[in-house]
C-alpha cells in the first residue's frame, strides 16, 4: 500500500442513544452524549477530539438520526473537527445494520473488498487518551489488518452486573487474545468469580474492524442485516451535509447488536485486553466516581450546599440544591425536573423515565429541555401562561431562522444583545439592543443574526394557541421547509 | 357593663416572625404565615377566621412589621376581615413589649385601667376551631375576666422536646389550673416523663389577658419592656391604615418574651389545659404530620411522582420532583432552591438557611422568593441576563403603580391579559391584550389598571444597572415616595 491514506483508521462513531439512566439531565431530544458530564466538553466532543489526529484517523462517520443531526455538527464545528460523513438511521436497529452501513459507506466504491480499517466508538463513554490506550488501539489495528475482527475487552476494577464480559483465550499476537467466550451480563456471584480469575474483561462495545473481513462475516452470519443496510445505504439520499439511509430497507434489518449478529459466530473473534481508564458513565454512580469526590465523598456541580452529608453526587442547572444530613444520596436537577435517590441506587432514573414516560402529563419531562437547540441557535421556554408564553432565543452570528408565518399567535421581539435583521412582510430593518419588533398572526417574517456576536431576544407570544407546530416555513437553509 | 362591646374579646395576632424551619417555601420576606401550608388560605388567614364571629371577638389587632404591612392588609381583604389596627415593630424585640404596646392600644383612652380582654394569638399555628377549643377559649375568658393571666397548654401527644411546658396545678376555677412551675425545652427523657405524668403540657404562645391586669403586672415585673413600648405607642405615628411604633423607644426594650418578662414572675399566671389539635407547624415533619400522609405515609403536593418510597413529604412550587427508593425524606422545592433532608431531621432547614444567610451569594435565598408581592400586586423575575431581564407583572384591578422614573433601565412592556393605563411623560394611554409600550430610560411613567381583571404584562427591562433600587418615585398611593 503506497496510499499513506489508506493506512489511516477511519472512526466510526455510533451517537444514536438515549442515556435514560443520566435523566433529568439527559433527555431523549438532548441525550447524555451531548451533555458536558465530565468537563467542558460533551462525551461526543470528547470522542471526536480522540480521533482527530490526521495523521492516524481519517475524519469520522458519524451514526446517529434524524433528530440529533444538528447536534453533531453544531457540535463538531464547535470544537473544530471536520466530519467524514454523518448518517442518519431512520430507525433504531441496534448496532448491527449501522454498523454495516457506516462499513459500506467508508468502503466507498471499492465495496466490499475494501481493506479500509474502522475504529468503532461509543459516543458516550469516558476515556483516558493516554500510552495504555494508544497501545491498545496500535494492538487492534495490527490483529484487523491480520484479518481478526477485534473487540476491545477492559479489565474489570469491580465485579460489575451491568456488562458483558469476554473469556479471553490463548494470545495470537502481541497485546491480542482468542476470545474463548462471550458471556451476557453476570449475576454478582459469577462477577466475582469472573474478576477474581483475571481471565475476562468487559465488553466495552468498542471494535477494530477491516471492512472486507466485517462485510463478509455479516454476509455469511448474519445475512438479512446485511441485506437490509446494504440496500439502506444504496437507496440513501444526501441532505446537506446528512446522508439519510432508506427508511424502507433500512427497516427491513432484524434489531439486532453486532455482538449478537457476527462477533458470538465468527471465528475471526479477537480481544484486546485493555487495562485503561474507562467509564461507560451509565448512571450518575458512575459520573460521581469519574468527577472526584471530596474528602467527605461529595461531588457537587452547579449551584449547591451541603452540611453533614457524605458520598453525595448534587448536579444542578437549575435551583440552588441543599442537603443537610444525609449519606449516599443523589440529587440531580434540571430546571423542570428534579431527581432524588440513594447514589449506589441512581441508576433507577432509568426506571423512573418509564414511568414518567408512561403518563401523558409528565413525558414531555423525559423528551425535552426548556431549552431546545436548533441548526441556528435555539430558544429555552421562559414563562407559560393561559394565552401568552416568553421565549428567549438565541440566534448565532450569520444564522437565519426561516422564512415563516403562525396561523394563531402574534410575536413581540426585544433585542437584549446583539443585533437582528427583521424581515415582516416586504420590509427589512435591523434592530439594535433595547429595539423592538411586532409580528402580527398571519404575517410572514423571518429572523437573522447578520452581526459578529450571539443576538439574543425576548420573544412574547400571544394568542390562542402556542404550539410549536403551528409554524408554516416558506423557506428554510437548513431543509426543513 | 351594659355595653356589649366590651364583652368583645379582642384578639391580637402576632405576625412578625420567619419561621426559618419551612424554608425554602419561608422566606424573610414572606414567612410561613402567609403560606398556604395546610389549604387554599394562610396560615395567618386562617387564624384571622377562627377570630371573626363578630359576636365574640371585635376586629383583631395585628402586630407586624414594615416589610409585611402590605401582605397583611391584602391577605385580610383576601378573606373578608376587617382589622382593628395594624401596629408595625420597628425592631423586633420578641413578644413582651409587642404585647404590651397591643394592650396599650387595645386600652385606648381608658389606659391602664382598661379591662378588655385580648386573645393573644400566633399567627402561624394550625388549629382546630372546634367545641373543645371554644370551651377552653370560653374557659380562659372567664379566668381572664376573674383577674388571672391566661396561657394555654396544650395536651402533650408526645415526648417534645421542641417546646417548652408547664406543669398544671391545683385547679383554680373550671378547667382552669394555677401554674405549678414553667419547663424550659427538655431533654428528650424528661419530656418522656412528662408525657406519662399527664400533668404537664406545652407552652403554645396563646394567651387571654385582661388589659388592667396584664399592663400593672408587666409594670410590676418588667418595668424597662412597660416603658419602652408606652413610650413607643404614645409616639407612634399613622401611616395609611398602619401605625408606627416609635423606633427609639421600641428599641429601648430589652429583647424578651412575654413568658420571661412576665408569666414566670407573677403569681397570677393560670393555665388552660387544652386537649385540642394544635400544631405550630414548627418544621416540615409537622407539616407533612397535619397534611394526612397517604398509606405509604406519602405527601405530595405539587408536581411530584415516587417510587418505591416511604415516610416522605414532597412540596413543590417549581420542578417535577421525582423520588425513588427512600424513605424518611422530605424535598422542598421552590422555582430557585431546593432543600433535601431527612423528613424526621427536617429542621435542619433552619440551620441551612443560617448556612445561606451568612454566605452573599446564597443569602438572597432566604430572603426573597423569585415573586414579589406589592400593594398594588407583584412580579415574579422570570430571567435575568447580563444588561436584560425579564419580569411578569400582575396588576390587580383597580390598582396603581407609583408614578416613577429609572436612570439606568429602559423598560419594554407587553401585555398578555388585562388592560393597563400607561403612562409615559404627558401622554396616557390604554394598552389591550398583545399590544406594548416602550418607557426610554429616564421617562417619568406610570402603569394602571383600570379595569375588572388581573392585568398582566411581560416587562423587558434592559440598561447597564438593573437594580430594584434604581427607582425615583414621585407619587405613590402607597405611602413609599
Amino acid at each position: 500500500m503506497t496510499d499513506t491514506t489508506a493506512d489511516l483508521i477511519t472512526p466510526v462513531i455510533l451517537c444514536g442513544g438515549k442515556g435514560t439512566r443520566l435523566w433529568p439531565l439527559s433527555r431523549s431530544s438532548w441525550p447524555k452524549q451531548f451533555l458536558q458530564l465530565t468537563g467542558p466538553k460533551s462525551l461526543f466532543q470528547e470522542t471526536l477530539l480522540r480521533v482527530s489526529d490526521a495523521k492516524r484517523f481519517a475524519p469520522p462517520i458519524i451514526v446517529t438520526n434524524d433528530e440529533y443531526r444538528f447536534i453533531v455538527t453544531e457540535q463538531a464545528e464547535d470544537v473544530g473537527c471536520a466530519l467524514g460523513a454523518v448518517l442518519l438511521e431512520p430507525v433504531a436497529r441496534n448496532t448491527g445494520p449501522a454498523l454495516v452501513a457506516a462499513a459500506l459507506h467508508a468502503a466507498g466504491d471499492e465495496g466490499e473488498a475494501s481493506e479500509k480499517l474502522l475504529l468503532v466508538l461509543a459516543s458516550d463513554h469516558e476515556l483516558q487518551d493516554d500510552a495504555k490506550y494508544k497501545n491498545c488501539v496500535a494492538a487492534a489495528a495490527d490483529a484487523a489488518r491480520a484479518g481478526y475482527l477485534v473487540t476491545f475487552g477492559i479489565k474489570p476494577t469491580k465485579p460489575a452486573t451491568g456488562f458483558g464480559y469476554i473469556e479471553t483465550g490463548a494470545e495470537l499476537m502481541k497485546g491480542v487474545h482468542q476470545v474463548a467466550r462471550f458471556i451476557e451480563k453476570p449475576a454478582l456471584a459469577e462477577a466475582e468469580k469472573m474478576l477474581a480469575s483475571g481471565n475476562f474483561a468487559w465488553n466495552s462495545g468498542m471494535f477494530m474492524l477491516r471492512t472486507d473481513t466485517f462485510l463478509s462475516e455479516t454476509k455469511t452470519y448474519a445475512p438479512d442485516v446485511f441485506a437490509a443496510a446494504e440496500a439502506a445505504v444504496r437507496s440513501a439520499k444526501p441532505d446537506l451535509d446528512f446522508l439519510r439511509l432508506d427508511e424502507a430497507d433500512f427497516a427491513q434489518s432484524p434489531n439486532i447488536s453486532v455482538d449478537y449478529a457476527v462477533f458470538e459466530h465468527t471465528d475471526k473473534a479477537a480481544v484486546v485486553p485493555a487495562d485503561i481508564t474507562w467509564s461507560d458513565l451509565g448512571a450518575w454512580d458512575a459520573v460521581w466516581k469519574s468527577s472526584g469526590p471530596d474528602t467527605d465523598g461529595n461531588v457537587l456541580r452547579g449551584p449547591a450546599t451541603v452540611h453533614d452529608t457524605h458520598s453525595a453526587l448534587i448536579v444542578s442547572e437549575g435551583a440552588h440544591v441543599t442537603v443537610d444530613g444525609l449519606d449516599d444520596i443523589a440529587v440531580i436537577a434540571s430546571p423542570d425536573a428534579v431527581f432524588v435517590s440513594r447514589l449506589s441506587e441512581a441508576s433507577r432514573a432509568g426506571d423512573m423515565v418509564k414511568t414518567l414516560s408512561a403518563n401523558p402529563e409528565t413525558s414531555h419531562l423525559t423528551e425535552t429541555h426548556l431549552t431546545c437547540y436548533r441548526p441556528w441557535g435555539g430558544y429555552s421556554s421562559v414563562l407559560s401562561g393561559d394565552r401568552f408564553q416568553v421565549k428567549r432565543l438565541f440566534v448565532n452570528p450569520g444564522k437565519k431562522l426561516s422564512l415563516q408565518k403562525h396561523h394563531h399567535r402574534s410575536e413581540h421581539w426585544v433585542v437584549v444583545s446583539g443585533s437582528a435583521e427583521v424581515t415582516i412582510g416586504d420590509e427589512v430593518k435591523i434592530l439594535a439592543e433595547n429595539e423592538s419588533a411586532y409580528i402580527p398572526a398571519g404575517a410572514v417574517h423571518r429572523l437573522a443574526n447578520p452581526g459578529k456576536i450571539l443576538l439574543e431576544l425576548i420573544e412574547v407570544q400571544t394568542g390562542s394557541y402556542l404550539g410549536e407546530d403551528d409554524i408554516i416555513r416558506i423557506e428554510d437553509e437548513f431543509g426543513r421547509s
